[in-house]
């Protein structure tokens, strides 16, 4: 069984949004499975001094026009949220306590979160937002508050975020496959033809 | 006869060397021409408060990694510089020169220059080097001289730069089609896209 492709995103990435909707089908075809890792891209950022391209003058008008156009590409909805970046720290810990106590749902809930984020302008620091998403996914609110709060699971995205950084990883999405680095959902074509033929 | 494309790029990047070997083909398959633009991306960053890719902690590696990756990709050979950047003020200042006074060498002379730069570790800010690359091409030192020194030429790049951030170039290779804008090697996918469906 050849190894998982890890995937590290932010909640808050539009790029991420994007892959996130395509890796897994790119993975299946080549007989790959993805492990999924958030991660905290502002704690990223301040330790890497680099800014959000949306926060860079001249960029920032391209950056959110190629959110869009990138989405189109891969016929996804995209519109760009009033609030952005958003905070993304308890949305995360949700999604690692899903992992370890119901990882069949972790994966569903990322994707209601993009979708809510990138198509709905929902604020998903919201309390009350991540508590709408969580209830169409029959996730109750304080099965969202516990998952917020407990304390392993902040130390464990935590360290999640430390140990991607320690790994190379400097933006999202940011991909390992068979322990080669690939940053941005425009690497995908890269990941299919290394998928394809087993490196180059 | 539809637009050209305008295709802004550094002697000293990487992803142009990359996507000047491709995008004659492609606007060609669409009935398409290109116009090209020397510019120099060290004054756009200082504008924009940008840095290399390579000179950014963690992101250095991965860049330089991702270099030779991406040029593989295509089939091109890559071998990062020991100098790099380098200084294009000369070059893009020939470059300018040739497209007014023999455009069919200008091409060919970046063409050249990137292969010099990018294949055979030679430091294009070096004049030597530059006679060297000219003599390949038929180019005596003395036109080169003259080139290089022409006031008005000087003042030409100075102005293409500054369009160009005035358009909203904020790095390179960049390309606007049909006045849509293109940021960056991996985007050759979507002006593919935009170029069989005019526009999406």
């Amino acid at each position: 069984m050849p190894a998982p492709i890890d995937f590290y995103f932010d909640l808050t990435s539009p790029y991420s949004y994007i892959a996130a909707d395509q890796i897994e089908a790119l993975a299946a075809q080549h007989g790959r499975t993805v492990n999924w890792h958030p991660i905290l891209l502002g704690f990223v950022f301040r330790t890497t001094g680099v800014s959000a391209p949306t926060e860079i003058p001249i960029k920032g008008d391209y950056s959110k026009r190629d959110f869009a156009r990138s989405a189109r590409m891969v016929g996804l909805d995209y519109r760009h949220p009033d609030v952005f970046p958003v905070n993304t720290i308890a949305a995360a810990r949700i999604t690692i306590w899903l992992q370890w106590r119901k990882p069949d749902m972790a994966k569903p809930w990322v994707m209601a979160l993009f979708k809510a984020l990138f198509t709905q302008n929902k604020n998903i620091s919201d309390q009350a937002v991540l508590a709408e998403v969580g209830q169409s996914l029959g996730l109750s609110a304080s099965e969202l508050g516990e998952a917020a709060n407990d304390p392993s699971v902040k130390d464990a995205l935590k360290a999640r975020t430390d140990e991607a950084m320690a790994r190379g990883v400097f933006g999202a999405p940011f991909f390992f496959v068979d322990g080669e680095p690939f940053w941005g959902n425009d690497r995908l074509p890269q990941i299919e033809h290394w998928l394809k033929t087993g490196g180059f």
